[in-house]
């Protein structure tokens, strides 16, 4: 197919070239051009304007934007006047689905179709392949099927479901139409939240393995701090890029991300070239504004999402409260710093 | 090597049967005779007690308890006095770390080798091998070397790791020395920690998108209920069996206990064959009373822990508490029951 | 002042008698007619309808709205029109700050005036007087100050703050303008979001004091139970009516929580009254918003929010989900029922 | 009567000047014979030694220690070879349960009694008394009866209870035999681990409105941050220490904690004489470890607990795992530093 591609940031491009691969031609745009001159030599076509971008595609149109989600709306406002009825915009981006379902109704009133497409991968998608989740009219989803083959991992990326046999579903392929509009980035910002959550059970853990020798340390006496009362039980040296490269094989806990965890421990055992602040994109976020709404309690994912926050000093304050409590009923003075170490 | 294991139950019995493939002789014991029955038929040497097994091992004598971590030190006490010193007495069952460093000094004193080992693979473990977690005496734990790399994956049980070059190390096999006596259920310990908290990600994700379609209930308007601002957003009919095999391919999130809850959906799409009763099993307990000694903060490792508390009911009280304080600052009285459902 | 109130529910109908006690006299109306005739005989105005209630008030009108927050704009949709220039509607109830915002826009095009007004005190505060929490325009809050004035408890409700030297500050009388429209009930929100946390934190708490016995119940011995390793450490069988009142006098967590607490436990030591279903209402839900949208680590009031959910069943999908897994790695089967007790 | 105090530390000196004022006669030692000598102008009687303190009491003696936790233990040991049968040893200050139960029975076989006494009250308890949780012996704690009587608060401490009737119970009083050896220290625990929930609750709570003006800020635009989508929401400039003193008044927040904090934020209204390092002093700690020995879920109460940890830099290797698994899937690089700030 042809499609149009807004947006060649580390995702956007490494879709482009997938897609390449796949024998699919694609215009492409973005506000840099230098990202459009650098993708040229890879054969696709470079537009140097939206409206240029629009005028290279043929109708009805297929326009993919890949941009923060931040952007997206001045994007598709300028977008929109440009398009004819019948063209299809997808977001592949990481948009809130609120802003998918009022999209969708503004687009309708012109005639074009919107498809809101969760992606997963990162940046080993180019190669393994991206994980879609798609919202939007089934008949829109069903036209871009060619994309969303070429995109995602395909059925060997897995091992096969022992008893599964649903031959029209494309979810073995590595992607789905999940429902109407907004349910793509609905999924997605579930995804995300799901993956704080597991992201931070390993960091958690790995912490612990980290400290398993605090008895060879001396603790100081006084009335504030309680001594280890077995020093003993915690001597342990762990070697954890051995661990983690352990856990791969066999053990309940392999995945994707503990590769990825093992093979940076491998690199930097101490893991000295981070400092510790954690980003954080939105969905994990929204997601836990979807289980307030919907009653569901999250205190995993939550903590997943504080921990992030407090990563960047943001619960410095109340912090603060709590000394000046402790010294207002115990008269206790916080001891001197110990800097953020591992 | 010759090996004899104590308890047959899940685990046991398997690894028996993976060590017979790997050529290895084992005689078996179990406190249940039936299951020694069962095993000789696939060419094991059964005991009719632990001092029948022990007369049947030749010296120096390797023996595999694979028990209920409550029942290991009794038997223990009447193992040990079997013993003649230079045997090697191996616990791969789910023991606290504590109980190995205790052991191991006992068993030194008859010069008998103690060694403890982690062991993850649960059921999957006959086909998949198992993820083996070692503490000890690094003599012995090399001596055990055949047996140990029999029981683990071994190296094509997960994709090679860029970048690594450590020939000597096993940890690609799937067994790993981690440190002396106890580190090996420490080390799994924490694993099992980290479990609980994937666990519960994925569980409380799943739970999100099993409610997406709140929005299509009315609700009801009262003082002690804020209805549900936007319930167009909640309008989506997710199909969790088909999002969970989506996710197998390509999303950050792929893992090996994702397989299972992909395989757990797409047979039983509700899980109506549950009633969400979850146990635990003392590591998860373990690993935060190991955080708390070490000053490692845990919110998801301990949220996930209190979940399944909770999930068996062990905050009936406090939420009583809860109500008795709302019925004496705000007269509110609790609403009719909602069953426990999905 | 003459104010007419709007809702005579638990709160409004206390409120008005306070008032009454005051000296203001007071027009009420509420859509239930038999609450206005039991009203009536405290010597208010009752009015048959929002019509009758504008016309029996001398202009500039001050309106004060005491209703569940589902239904404060449905009735602001249909008092606005009867309203004139310089009007004041305060809506004193649990209103969304958001909405506080939007409306007072929307009034201000009519030159009628908005105060939000978030009050606490619950069913004690005809008694103890209601703390008060202001938003709106300065001028506005300043002219309704004899209404704040009788309402709130007065500054002999707490001990005097020492180095406190604030002369124009009403802080100290229990009432406080917070700022522009919406800090009212942002202020407020963010009080109950606190409440919610320091009452789990009883309940919590309270709960392990409950089961300081388990080590008298004999444990059962399987592979997926740890059993308690030191029994004998909980053995004790603690009053609870009798430490709450304990705390009461001298302990740093003695509060106004805690003595309605103490009242609970010596009418229903065991709670027996209560099945632990625990409503929340909205403000704990939007300060979780709130925090989130500020990058706010909010473990304790999530958790508490959390506690509420659960207590009502909410997290019954993922323990299933759970339960599951389990049954998927370890062949583990859910253990018998144990009824939901305290 | 008469009582030697041993530990002259805030809490032993102040208890000491209580007992005076009460008419009883006291005899002090402390390791740091300055503090001695500080208290002797008060009108004890000083001990240079502790067999100096010994000898100077009548038998049957009473000793009250009121030391660090970390030295009760050998304080004993040079103690009791020094003590007569019929003796009362009290350990008044923060020891561990598990401790008491042992020292009453090394103790008992010398007919020496042990009574463990968890106090509450800090720095104010000179002035307001203090809240005495007592285990051990029935008699002997009876005979201590006017010690107890003269260090707690008093019946009008608090306002009576309404519906109260137990004539013969201490608990009005301020003092209470919660159970036999143990109990007192096991009540105390969890008082504290009460404590670090509500302080925590009060401390988010105030982060939130710390931060109601975050929609002040110009947000950046990237793929990692999500814009703050009503940054209208968010303009207001909190008056925290008039917020806290309003509370104080009618609210259902209203507490001692409350007073103090209001106090701090008077005094400093940014706290920015503190840095938020929290310390931990073991009974928030053992408290989570008895809440999961006896399986009871205590959300709240950790989360506090972790708060504390991460204060003080504990999760940093945890954030640095996050941060290096977003580099591996994402591509993401940390963001410049940001300041630990309010």
């Amino acid at each position: 197919m042809q499609l149009g591609m807004i947006g060649l940031g580390r995702m956007g491009a490494n879709m482009v070239k997938r897609l390449l691969k796949g024998d699919h031609q694609c215009v492409v745009y973005d506000l840099h051009q230098d990202a459009v001159k650098a993708m040229q030599q890879s054969g696709v076509i470079g537009a140097a304007s939206l409206a240029d971008l629009v005028a290279k595609l043929p109708k009805p149109r297929v326009l993919w934007l890949m941009l923060p989600a931040a952007v997206v709306d001045e994007n598709l406002a300028l977008l929109a006047p440009l398009l004819d009825a019948g063209d299809i915009v997808i977001d592949g981006g990481n948009s809130y689905y609120h802003d998918d379902i009022r999209r969708a109704a503004e687009l309708q009133a012109r005639q074009i179709h919107y498809v809101d497409v969760g992606t997963s991968g990162g940046v080993a998608g180019f190669e393994r392949g991206y994980c879609l989740m798609i919202g939007g009219e089934k008949e829109t989803v069903q036209r871009l099927a060619p994309i969303f083959s070429t995109l995602s991992p395909g059925v060997d990326a897995a091992p096969p479901m022992a008893g599964r046999d649903k031959p029209g579903s494309t979810a073995e392929q590595g992607y789905l139409h999940c429902g109407p509009h907004g349910a793509g980035h609905f999924v997605k910002m579930v995804h995300n939240g799901i993956e704080y959550g597991i992201m931070g059970a390993y960091a958690e853990g790995l912490n612990i393995l980290r400290h398993a020798n605090v008895g060879k340390q001396s603790g100081e006496v006084d009335a504030e701090t309680t001594p280890l009362r077995h020093p003993e039980h915690y001597q342990y040296e762990l070697d954890l890029p051995e661990i983690t490269e352990l856990w791969r094989r066999g053990s309940v806990i392999s995945s994707w991300l503990l590769d990825l965890t093992a093979g940076a421990l491998l690199q930097d055992p101490k893991l000295e070239n981070y400092a510790g602040r954690v980003s954080d994109s939105g969905e994990g976020r929204w997601t836990i504004n979807a289980a307030i709404d919907e009653s569901v309690p999250t205190p995993i994912l939550s903590a997943a999402l504080y921990a992030r926050f407090s990563s960047r000093g943001e619960a410095g304050f109340a912090d603060k409260v709590l000394s000046a409590m402790r010294h207002g009923f115990g008269g206790h003075l916080e001891k001197p710093v110990k800097p953020k170490e591992d």
